[in-house]
């Protein structure tokens, strides 16, 4: 087959859906595999499923990378799809528990070939360079605050901002409000009385940053999904509108210049 | 009485409005039973009302049922009412108090009978196929999710990640951020320490898909409301406009007929 | 003075301002009686200070009954000031401390007195009506909610569940996420497997009634505003082209009986 | 130099962006300050390069200084750094571990250096004014609540409400929904039964205030931001339309005359 074939091949509704089948059977059998029931009766089988359906996602790629050559790399889904499978590939040993649970990632290519889902994918992920400045306002305000919670509390309290990485942790749970009065905050100022002066303005600073993060891309996105049709619609009447005046007053123009001539 | 006029009667405010208080004093009398003072002294008075109540609520279904035939199956909220009286028929042995409590069910009848909250509960309803995707989006990270934290931290924390219901259980409470931090992922970081590698993008990604999901059911569904008549009003507007402009040029153009033809 | 002066003077900015600031200051007076040092040392001047306040109050509303008669009570805003000044003229014996402590309401008669916060209150207020039938539903599913877990767990666990207010108070908890899981439900569910099937829909319908119930009545408020001045103008314009396009036919209709009369 | 030129050279892009890279290379070096394992050995260098940041920032405002004059302080953003850095010239004994802490707050610095971080502050900053009725309300609000709760627990629970100040966190915390039930309402019930009919309320109408204060906040700058350029096309098209149905009138009134004349 030549390469624009096997490209067209592999993007036929019969062998998309085909795949779907496989991601979607793959990840039933990955979910049988945390079963200590299942996995001691038939443990071999499910091991070997996997196995097969594996190399159905390597071959689906090399039959890609055939069909499209170096271009394949330049869609973000294709390396998406790459680094997934890729992973599964890399030989783990026993202990490495990590990798071996990162293999359940694979379902998510059902992302990747379901149209309908990849659009949601991007709708979001097209979203967020417009928030890029409140995303880095957010990192400049943990970042200090995980500097100034560890100079205040870390000798006092080591486990919570013993350093940046603990304090930065722990201002993230603050920022979600778990626990973080009861839990943090009063333990603190049992030790430091005026601890509520950095830990009530930090809350209110970064929740209120948090929400005008997220209602914002929303509402933002949905504004322009919304705007785009109705804008293309009141576009096409206004140069209706104005063309047809145009029209007339050329008539009119004329008719004069008539009535002048006559 | 024929068919259709027994459609008519069911039909009619005093029969709908004496089945809303049928349905309320039904309501009432299900939550005195709750009361072991209330019915240590008149138990059978409470349980007589309760059976008095569901015949009423029998009677109408059959009476509907000979108005409509199998066409009363046609309708959701017909089938709704079917299967909450039909709860409350099953027999219960003294054991099964959970198809007892569900009897409790029978006053959502009020929402498929009055019929401002059927809109509001229709509009609900309405909203939620639009919104699929993200909805199929939560399933498959949770699933994900679920089967990640069971391999991972299943054999250390049996009680939180022992299976994948047990995951998805524990995973449902960190996305509604209940005591993610004290209460689960802090003792699960001192057996694994890079555990926040797992939980804090899973919260981020969770809480903005949630954030996502209702606020854009939400302010979709509003802004629809919004423009359907602002549109109508919009569009019969630029008709307007469009015939009347149109009606200027022809009769220009007649009349500059006319200047020709002179 | 007749009545309507005393009207006039009652509502003059001189008066309305010196109100205001002495609503502030039995604010201030109010907090002071909190602390113990202070009433130690100059209780009695305290008291004092508070009853020339009440006894100033008393008299504008006086001045205001004489001034409107029976009018005054057609006014929401008179019957608030008149309830929340009448509660501290109730004689308290010293163990009535609930009826001390609701003298501090007095303090909201400035958001009666200042013209923007009353205007805030009220948008607030006239926005509720709209989301009765929301509101209904969720105490339609209070309702139920509380019934349901008073029969199925009430026996079991008395202290959340043991009667209808405890059962409401426990999911109105629940609702706002709070302990739900690692305080409630973890440990139901050690006596009922399957509590989740009651708990997690409970959460997953309530957590949505309440974002649509508080972001719809923010939104909708909103979007009326924006639209109210908006939909002027643009009424007008429409008027001005419609009446415009209307004079251009009938000049032209002119135009052409004459050149048809000629 | 003269003046201007200073002011010239230190806006242009070059000075600009080597100050962000002193802001950022200081956060770094702040940042390395909270590891004791990096202070015990490089502890001097890293002491010595934050003051050669600190040096150039001094460097800048006296630049600026001399450059501006005293319209210097006309600026917010410049009085925001002058205070900044002004804050690490304190001379700060070894026991004023909050005056070290506070020189973090350099790296907000770049906040007021970069364009677009400047831009989303100021949006936040000018939505504030917009909002302050709420703010107000939500002021007077917590007052009467610490005032009544100070009052009515008190006495039995002095650590959450011993005083006004405590009572107002611990509002605060009941307000963020933090513990508020299992930590605080629940014990306190335990002593007073009706406690519930203060703080269930009190979360309401905090909860609701909340929400209605951000999501305003947003969705009003938002609806703004789209308006804006909307309606200056709408407005330039209506002029467009209104001006070339005048011209036609004119004309058609002229060829009446001429019609007329004739």
């Amino acid at each position: 087959m030549t390469r624009a074939a096997v490209g067209d091949w592999l993007e036929s509704p019969v062998v998309r859906n085909a795949i779907i089948g496989v991601i979607l059977f793959n990840a039933v059998i990955l979910g049988l595999e945390t079963s200590t029931t299942v996995m001691s009766r038939i443990g071999p089988l499910i091991l070997m499923l996997d196995r097969i359906c594996l190399a159905i996602f390597v071959a689906e790629i090399v039959a890609k990378l055939y069909a499209h050559g170096l271009r394949y790399f330049r869609s973000g889904w294709n390396i998406f799809d790459f680094v997934i499978v890729g992973v599964a590939l890399v030989p783990a040993g026993q202990g490495l528990s990590v990798l071996r649970a990162l293999r359940i990632l694979r379902v998510l290519r059902v992302v990747s070939v379901a149209p309908r889902l990849r659009r949601v994918v991007e709708g979001f992920i097209t979203a967020l360079p417009g928030m890029g400045s409140v995303f880095l306002l957010m990192a400049i305000i943990f970042y200090i605050g995980a500097v100034m919670a560890t100079k205040l509390f870390g000798a006092a309290f080591p486990e919570w901002f013993g350093d940046l990485g603990n304090s930065a942790y722990t201002l993230f749970q603050i920022m979600t409000l778990e626990s973080w009065s009861m839990g943090i905050v009063r333990p603190v100022m049992e030790a430091f009385p005026y601890a509520w002066m950095f830990f009530v303005p930090f809350i209110m600073v970064t929740t209120f940053a948090v929400v005008n993060l997220l209602v914002g891309l929303i509402v933002n996105s949905m504004q322009d999904a919304h705007s785009a049709e109705d804008n293309l619609k009141t576009d096409a009447y206004r140069d209706e509108v104005l063309s047809r005046l145009a029209a007339i007053e050329a008539r009119l123009a004329k008719s004069d210049d008539t009535a002048v001539s006559k």
